[in-house]
């Protein structure tokens, strides 16, 4: 039997999603439970790994078990192991042909920064920072550029393990409400680093360092050196993959996800 | 000369606001810090201690110093000193006649609450959490109870030093976004743990284990026997005290908090 399993954290005390020998990831962290709450050893494959420091709101795994149990069990005896900032949300029984990562058909991300002259305190951690004001015009026009099917590899970690840095990215959309900005992105994959890479351009563009059209020659380069650093994971949320409806599986992402 | 200096701080690492032997409470961490960025010793007092656990969006505290300084670099040389979770957000001086705690001529907290079937993760020590649904209209009319000048001895910790239990309690607005729910209060003061009381006894009600009218018979009680367990700390925001604009300080609260 398949299941599958909406995930929940806060990214800051781990280092990632992916099972690492220190044992201190979000993955290691939930094979655990499983593991206490089965007594058996279970495997878990994601929709999309997270960096260090990167949070979840609706991380999906999916693994394979001879047990049967009622779904919401599934979610109150795994959360029963796991620390505070972990959570499994849901569990529902899927088809064999269910895969976590290869049936998704796109992944959303939220950034959420904090407009500031002084550095964030309450949200240390789940926040990026600027310190200079941001043009929103200036950086919608570069993220205009962003939009559709490109190579992007220079928004691509080195480490980066994807067969093709062609991937087709959906309009970004950056709101702001006070202090705090907010930008969504939603593409069908996204490279090691990508989001984080792009913020680093949208950031260099929107304090008035880069012109718009700048990002246009940094995706053209098709070369890391063209772009900005890599921005902070503080502010990163994996809102979570998108699967076709017939999965049956729940509502991804709520209306309202708490974040500014 | 006197400086008042706004803080915001979460208030999950620490043994609340005021000075233990411990030396892990917020204003141990602050006066430590201004001790190293002045080399001398500075003591401060603040407009509302806050307990273990309990967040600050706009603390105020006032010292008296020889040293004459720039308002942003008291701010920017003091954060040097401070952990990543507390922050100085301006500095100012003002008269001799200025008092944080007794010029004070109101307070402001939020209580943020996540309604769900599963434990806070991604927001975890940052929002109380019930799992049943909660009424609004019963919580509204159990708040109505409350407005106005009353005995609050019902919603007074028994460790509490204020010298009268007759505060004045603005009408307490409720709202609820998706799974959030925010209780904002404002009183002229509050005794110690009278929100978390509050609390308590609003989300009795909210979850229909007593009628709106409980609370009016809590409240004539004046006891602490009458009224529900004092709730969690984990949401409990102070926003920050209410000063005359003739001090001239700056705006205590922006229109958007960054919190649900």
């Amino acid at each position: 039997m398949r299941i599958a399993l909406g995930i929940s954290y806060n990214g800051q005390a781990y280092d990632g999603w992916q099972s690492q020998p220190s044992g201190r990831t979000v993955q290691d962290h939930l094979e655990a439970a499983l593991g206490r709450f089965t007594t058996q050893q279970v495997a878990t494959v994601c929709a999309g790994r997270t960096d260090a420091g990167v949070h979840g709101l609706m991380q999906v795994v999916h693994f394979d078990t001879e047990l049967a149990r009622e779904p919401f069990s599934w979610v109150r005896g795994t959360n029963t192991f796991l620390p505070a900032d972990i959570a499994v949300q849901w569990a529902h029984s899927v088809p064999e042909a269910f895969h976590s990562r290869a049936s998704a058909r796109a992944r959303r991300y939220a950034y959420v920064l904090l407009e500031s002259p002084v550095r964030p305190s309450v949200d240390a951690g789940r926040v990026g920072w600027v310190f200079r004001p941001l043009d929103l015009a200036a950086m919608q026009a570069a993220a205009a550029h962003l939009a559709g099917e490109h190579d992007f590899t220079s928004f691509r970690a080195s480490s980066c393990q994807a067969k093709s840095p062609v991937k087709t990215l959906e309009p970004v959309r950056i709101t702001r409400r006070g202090a705090y900005w907010r930008f969504d992105f939603q593409a069908n994959a996204f490279l090691h680093h990508m989001i984080r890479n792009l913020m680093g351009c949208l950031l260099v563009v929107g304090q008035g360092l880069q012109p718009p059209g700048w990002m246009r020659e940094v995706l053209a380069a098709r070369s890391r050196d063209a772009a900005a650093p890599t921005f902070s994971p503080d502010g990163l949320y994996f809102l979570g993959p998108l699967y076709d409806a017939h999965w049956g599986l729940p509502d991804r992402v709520a209306a309202y996800d708490g974040l500014p």
